[in-house]
Parts: structure tokens; sequence; C-alpha cells
């Protein structure tokens, strides 16, 4: 992640048990995990109507969307992308990815 | 993102035109963008239902595959990680975000 | 179906190209197709976190909406419940079904 | 319902507690209320893309996947199809439409 992203995931985070007045993050967070879990469901959908349309910015504009709301999720659930990124290195098929990667750079 | 997932983006979209016996990412970019959003939606349920339950390993495994199949479908689209990003850090409210965490840090 | 299921979707089906500012069902068929998909696709994700509550009403409730809304997108496409019961009723293992229910019967 | 989706839905439920090896909807029973979940969510997705598409047939079969894979887990919380055709005649603004049609017809 980029600096700024990481930023703004501690931010998101901080909202957690703030008023729910505050931001819109804080309303999530206060609705809690069911209803959370709810909008990355409908950002999903969003994103995969977006995906067959012929709009690259309304692609864009759903999947900042839904990254957004899994950092919210993650968040509640005590998670971070860095443990999402771990994950991703971890798994076999993309070691041998990164293993290649190496090679050729 | 890390340097890591930055290589893997760029091997998922090395994969694209590639021989689809070869490799998942193949197989997928190879079925088409229908193909490819069908499965983030899938991996979306997938993310909601682990988030319901109590299973962080799971939530980190199922998200991992929704951001991995994220990173496909933005791929297909001439999209990348990096202008969804930029989008997050555009907006209104994350930008205030950003700011204040620039007073604070 | 029965009669008053039949009447719902014939009404259902009369209000496209009525003013989206008379009903909720003609400003659905206004909005278009992948508007109707997108929240036929909402209340899936909304169906799905019910069945995983413990609340039977909300799971009848939010079933209801995921069928009221198959019911206006099937509308817009010209397709019918029925046609959707006769392709159940078709398929090899449901005719099984069907077939050892007439011998049960 | 037709007498003969009555029929399907009474024989989805007798699947219950029988042998998975047996047929699709016992496996469907015995992976649990989730995993039906997940199997209506994904349908859910694939009636959205095939909305979306041109192809009326697409349309009919994923729809009905949606809506036998509805029955199944709706079987599974002793819900009853007729119960969700209840709450729609129930709610005001279908009672609205009801009565229309009685007025009408």
């Amino acid at each position: 992640m980029t600096e700024q992203l990481k930023q703004l995931e501690i931010l998101i985070r901080e909202r957690r048990g703030s008023d729910p007045a505050l931001s819109y993050v804080s309303k999530l967070f206060h609705a809690g995990r069911a209803k959370i879990a709810q909008k990355l469901g409908e950002e999903a959908i969003e994103t995969v109507i977006a995906a067959l349309g012929d709009n690259r910015q309304d692609l864009i504009s759903e999947s900042a969307d839904l990254l957004f709301h899994l950092m919210v999720l993650l968040g509640d659930s005590g998670v971070t992308l860095a443990d999402i990124e771990a994950e991703l290195l971890r798994r076999e098929g993309v070691s041998g990815l990164a293993e290649k990667a190496a090679r050729v750079g």
C-alpha cells in the first residue's frame, strides 16, 4: 500500500467508537458488522454491473467504493489490508508469481 | 501498495492473452469480462458470509480472494489499483481524512 | 402461482411505461434494466444476511423483496414467473421429483 | 403457486436429513445454512449478469436456479413460498395493487 492508503486505513479505524453523527464511517461502525457487510455486498454488485458497462470511470468509482467498504469491514474485524496482502503473497501460485518476478526483474 | 503487490498486479496483467491452460488467471482472462465479474461477485458473497462468522482466518482468506479477483477484473479493463487509490484519495471526505492525518502526523 | 400472485405480476407489468412519479415499480422500470438488476442483487445480499441471522420474519421480508424485484426484472425482459416454473419442471432432476410426487400422490 | 411448484417445494423439504450422496438438494441441506445462502447469492449474481446480456434463455435459466435455491434456503429455515406470497400481498402497496385488480377485474 501507499503511505496515503495506510493513513486512510488508520483514520478509518480511529472512527470506531466515535459519534455516528460525525462521519459516514462512524455511522457504518455504529450500524454494526452485518450492515457493513451488506454495504460491501451492494458495492460488489455495482462493481459487477459497472464492469459489464463501457464506462471506465464508473468502474473506477465503484471499485473505490468496494475497496473502501472492505477496509471498513476489515477494520471492524481487526484485520488490516496488510494481512490481506500477506495472504495473497503466501499462496502457492502467488508466491510462484512473485518468485518469477524476482527472476525476471 | 507494497512493491510485492505491484509486482503481483503486473504479473496478473502479463497473463492476458497467454494460454488459458497455463494458469488460473489466464483462464479467467480467456473466459472474459462477464465471467471475471461473476467470480468477483461470488467472492464478495463469501466475504460477507465470512464476516458474519467468527473465524478471522476465513475473513482474511475470502478478502484475499475478493481483492485478487478485483485485480483481475481491473486488469481486464485497463484500470490499475493505483487508479482506485487515486479515486479514494480524491474524494472529498477522504481528502479531509488525509489532510487531518497530515495535520496530526 | 396463486391467482393473487398472477394478478400482482400482471399489475407490475402494467406499470411499464407509466409515470415514474406514480409508483415505485414505474420508477424502477424507468430507471432501466441495470438498475433493476442492481436492486435484485442488493435484495439477494439482504436475504443471505437474514438467513444467517435468527429472525424468521426478517428472512420472510427479505425473500419477499427478492421475489418482488425478480418479478420486476423478468417483467422488464418479457419473461414470466410461469416461464421460470416451466424451466424448473423441465429439468431432469426436477422432472424426476415431479414424477415421484405423481407416483406418491 | 401451481400445484406442481407446491409439489416441488414439498419434495425439496423431504430431502432434509436424507443421505447427501443421494441428491444435490440433500447435499445442500447437509452443507448447512451458510452454504445454501452462499449458493443463493451466487445465483443472484448470475441472474444479474444474465439480465444485462441479451439472451432470454440465460435469464430464464439463471432465474430458475435463483428461485430453486431460494426454495431450499426457505426449506432449511422452515419458511414456505406461501409465507413469501402472503408477505407480498400483505404490504400496503401490494394490497393496493390487488385491490385495484379486484376493481378492474
